[in-house]
């Protein structure tokens, strides 16, 4: 089963399951997303349907999440980074991002006004859907909901402004979440296979028995220190083949079209618009696929 | 003005204004504290007041704050932490916590269970009153609401588990905020001084004239890549004298009272429970000053 969030072409906020061309509407009769992700029902037939042509994605997790992303979690990527793989690290490396920083899929994401490095990460991110506390590995996959796509994407030259990346990871926008998440009983803990395109030519593609920190690793060691509730978001790292360890460099700008692709998920689609225009323009930021 | 959010004895939430020993409620006509903090008004005869001492404070920020911190923000402190000062650093280093590791003046913080290096750091914190995206330090002071005191306790060897300070940094429960905010008008911009006391010693104590990056200069750069809404926090960095650094290293542990005084604000002061008495009574991490 797909859930996704979602504006209908009056502006207004939904959620559902998404079933081939059809989202099915469950928010008159769920009270929240989170409570969906907690305890998902399915449709049924006198449940109002929308064309999915007719929405516009908005990122499949919680209105407050906590956003908790792992840095250097595919050994490739740690050496590409200069941060490997003499040994593996013995705990993961954390930082966390708004929820602002985030669209949904087919929402441009904006490059900074005068900064062009904008990078991508594809990467597969969980989402909560029971809450706990010091959750044991073993007990973790019944606390996700289900998985997702991410462009975790970093402003490079911020994300290096001080040895905490946070300035790089969270610029408004920049990132993207979706299109829906898939529940953890139809796609299982994997391997689950990332591929990230760049109109087109793959520029990241891994597995996820190559995580040096596994899902439920993670989620055992986020949740020793913070509780996790429905509508979290775990990110679990993006694969070898980041813009920046290019030659040349290589990063996002407008025009580009981006892709994430999760087996067993979808495709997770963007644009990049710049900043600028956006300011000029506002309207261009909404929805262009 | 002191403006502040708390819970009565029967463990409804309120907001208003602080004056002597008196809270007096503005919740009834301020829908949100996040409206008071955008536009503060003044209380009048007919507000209902209650004695400080029968509310729990809770921390004066919003209900979703983004909370950003800086690091090695005085030299002194960069250098007892081997990073510095060969030269001050070009941008600050900032991480975020998560609201829930945050709780208010008077409640104890939570130790983790079996970890033993919880360790204080008193700061100054900025409470953002009016909503703002690449705010000019020149226009920064304009979009504080207020100045309040915080412990930004840290679990030394969660931060020290990789280059990402974030999982020592977001223990549940483990820092404190408030006990209210100073209104900007009434505080001024400084500068200020910040005293941190364990047990009566004076532990911490310097002035934010010696803070590398201003308040402006961190309003200014965090908004540059992030919208800052009223009840928004950025705490501006801990001074020298942190547990760790001293010979042998002292951390926080059940017993201990600390407090963290910040001029023309007031003092926050808590206790410390360990997390397994928290998990065996969960009542006693409830208010006890």
């Amino acid at each position: 089963m797909r859930l996704a969030r979602f504006r209908t072409g009056t502006g207004a906020r939904g959620f559902g399951v998404v079933e081939s061309d059809e989202v099915v509407r469950l928010d008159h009769r769920v009270a929240t997303f989170e409570a969906l992700l907690a305890d998902p029902v399915a449709p049924r037939p006198d449940d109002p349907r929308l064309p999915r042509i007719d929405v516009a994605w908005e990122p499949p997790m919680g209105d407050h999440p906590k956003v908790v992303c792992v840095g250097f979690n595919y050994a490739a990527h740690a050496t590409e980074s200069d941060r490997g793989p003499a040994e593996p690290p013995a705990r993961p490396t954390l930082f966390s991002r708004f929820a602002d920083s985030l669209v949904g899929a087919g929402t441009p994401v904006i490059r900074p006004a005068g900064e062009d490095t904008l990078d991508w990460e594809g990467e597969v991110a969980l989402v909560v859907g029971t809450a706990g506390r010091r959750i044991t590995a073993t007990d973790a996959w019944a606390h996700v909901a289900g998985v997702t796509c991410m462009a975790e994407n970093s402003v490079r030259d911020w994300q290096l402004h001080s040895t905490q990346a946070t300035a790089g990871k969270n610029w408004h926008g920049s990132g993207a979440l979706g299109p829906w998440l898939t529940t953890a009983d139809t796609v299982g803990p994997g391997p689950l296979r990332v591929t990230t395109r760049l109109n087109g030519e793959v520029v990241q593609d891994d597995t996820t028995d190559h995580l040096t920190f596994a899902f439920a690793d993670l989620i055992a060691y986020v949740s020793a220190f913070t509780p996790l509730a429905p509508g979290d978001v775990i990110a679990t790292g993006t694969p070898q083949g980041i813009g920046l360890r290019r030659d040349p460099p290589r990063f996002l700008r407008p025009g580009d079209d981006l892709e994430v692709e999760v087996s067993g998920v979808g495709i997770l689609r963007h644009g990049v618009i710049d900043e600028s225009v956006v300011a000029a323009a506002p309207d261009l930021a909404e929805v262009t696929s």
